[in-house]
């Protein structure tokens, strides 16, 4: 059985739980205290030696570091992830959008505005974070009011990799009031069969 | 005739140049004038939202962005892109990890270096920079102690894309010398078939 080493409050570790939850796979979950430095200590690190989560255990005792590689890893085969050459690479499109221009504005400016002290002298890159993460979704609002989903008519893991700090954007400060486009695509997203939320 | 939309000095770029003179697909390539803010046009949004290079245009005249997805369009069924489930999984972990972990700290430590004038603030991030980067190359390092290639025994897309700023590390003030495997490794890359160097 397929195990997940992961935290529950992370949105990339939700991408994968939404994954196998709605590929029906089974799956077992052990929970990674992260804050408490659990994924710097050398048996973490011997499981993934960048030190992250989520790292998704095989079968076999090997491990897939990297969130959206290990979507794509469940996804092969799956109405998940489309069989053309293009429709691949668009769904792959999105995603690395999200680990380049969306997760390091939405995802970061979260874990500062939630997890860290209201002391904390991170609290003055928000402003900076929000900016950028504002044009990420200005990008998503473009493409979808024009498809119903991220790569194109199909629900992908394009969508689930999107949705995980999307739809959390608000705990980093975003209103998403503007994007209305994005906000009817949260909720087909919200309405895909076996969808489970994250964990608070 | 694909069609590339870049700028010949960016590692993003060089990447897809690599791939389509390594695979013997022929190209046209269309200079950006990214410095001068050509990408934030409504002509070149019109191809990419997000306004980066490379964008790749299809010979239906559709655009592709992001460097890591057009690497895989690219290199699907070629000897670049493995053919096993968890292969490719494991080729796009790399790719995740460039994206993420790698080309946020290498590639924009030598783009402030390099490109910004020695007054420019930014200055003051490149001991973050470099200390994060030197992170990544430790990983990756781990990786080539043990195996020739990122992915494993085979050449593939995710050597492409960490070759593109790796190689050129030192641009950015980053010594490889402590990083013995990866140097091997980058002479191994510079040694395949139909290999070009980058643009300085």
């Amino acid at each position: 059985m397929l195990t997940v080493h992961g935290m529950s409050n992370s949105g990339n570790c939700y991408k994968v739980k939404l994954a196998l939850e709605q590929l029906a796979l089974p799956y077992r979950w052990i929970e990674v205290d992260v804050t408490g430095g659990e994924t710097r200590t050398p048996t973490f690190l011997a499981k993934n030696p960048n030190g992250k989560v989520p790292t998704l255990e095989l079968d076999d005792g090997g491990f897939l570091p990297e969130s959206n590689a290990i979507l794509h890893y469940l996804a092969e085969g799956t109405p998940l992830l489309p069989g053309g050459r293009l429709e691949r690479a668009r769904v792959l499109q999105w995603m690395f959008f999200e680990q380049y221009s969306h997760e390091p504005y939405i995802a970061v400016a979260r874990f500062i505005a939630k997890f860290l002290p209201p002391e904390s002298p991170r609290r003055a890159d928000l402003a900076g974070l929000v900016e950028r993460g504002h044009q990420a979704l200005g990008v998503m609002e473009r493409q979808l009011a024009q498809e119903p989903f991220l790569a194109g008519g199909a629900y992908s893991i394009a969508d689930i990799a999107l949705f995980a700090y999307t739809h959390c954007a608000a705990d980093g400060g975003f209103d998403l009031g503007r994007y209305r486009a994005v906000r009817d695509w949260l909720d087909r997203v919200r309405a895909q069969p076996r969808f489970v939320a994250m964990s608070a």
